[in-house]
């Protein structure tokens, strides 16, 4: 049995907890609230260093963090994880882009407004990380007005990785409807079998 | 022939060039000085949409972008990247924890300190970003203390991410005389057959 360290709003939970329904495996959720730092404890510190989740015990009682290499991990041997060499650098440059180019500002802008409470302490950096947002949402739209999902024509952790956020961007208050070839995509992902909700 | 579109004292940019360096792969260069916004021409955006180096374009002509991605393709099928599912997974856990929780203060730093020139105008982030860059070496020392690579007890992509920006923290004014591990797996590091160093 798996279990799932989480904060149950979190995107980066989301990701594992979304594949893992796909697969069918079975997992135990155990709830970290971070806006408390219960991600700061010493008894969290000893499940990750890095004092943040999710993180994901494995049968054996290993502990894998990081929410795209869960995915790798949970994917291999799956449909999840594409089969060419070539597809799995772009599934992982898209994993690599939204950790980097599309989470600190999208994520940030909606833990921010929608569920820390932090509008006023943070309105200059909220200013400043709003384009960076909107950029990395240029970039997936370009890409998608040509493709139906981010790699090799077929639905993959790299989708999984970057719905997390983007499907609820509008609660950071960004706005999607300009967004055609985006909206398009999370319909589809939305329609795959055994899609959940981030609320599930 | 692979082709490297690079900012040469990046980095991201060594990542890629130290590894097709011990795999003996040969390839071409060609600067992108970010310095000047070069990564944000019409020109360029053509190679990468994100407007980021580097950028590799591979013998065929498709160009993979973002540094651990295509650390991960050139590294399929060599020892650099680890044979166990686990290991893969904790070689990505590494990678992505270096985008997402040290690349940003730590590279960051070194850029606006000794590059760009903007020590002044970002006094206050490099007052806010050097805890943080100190928190990612805290946990690269911890697990170093017992282990002499990051994965698997022998030299792969995950050290190569990890080493690209800790080897010059120092010019970012990070202090690492008592990071006694990190230093180790540095030497450790610099012995490896084929090595070069960032300014090769």
């Amino acid at each position: 049995m798996y279990t799932l360290y989480e904060y149950p709003p979190s995107g980066n939970c989301y990701k594992p907890r979304l594949l893992m329904h796909h697969l069918e495996l079975p997992f135990e959720r155990v709830t970290v609230d971070t806006q408390i730092n219960e991600t700061r404890t010493p008894e969290f510190l000893l499940i990750n260093p890095n004092g943040k989740v999710p993180a994901l015990k494995l049968p054996d009682g290993t502990i894998v963090t990081e929410s795209n290499a869960m995915l790798w991990y949970l994917a291999e041997n799956t449909s999840f994880l594409p089969k060419s060499r070539l597809q799995r650098a772009q599934a992982l440059q898209w994993m690599f882009f939204e950790q980097y180019s599309h989470e600190p500002f999208i994520a940030t802008l909606r833990n921010w407004i929608r569920y820390a409470n932090k509008r006023e302490e943070f309105a200059c950096e909220i200013e400043a990380y709003r384009p960076k947002g909107y950029a990395a949402l240029d970039v997936m739209e370009q890409h998608l007005e040509s493709r139906t999902f981010l790699v090799g024509e077929s639905y993959s952790i790299a989708d999984i990785a970057l719905y997390a956020y983007t499907h609820v961007a509008h609660e950071g208050e960004f706005d999607l409807s300009s967004y055609v070839a985006i909206r398009k995509w999370l319909n589809r992902i939305e329609s795959q079998l055994r899609h959940i909700p981030i609320t599930w």
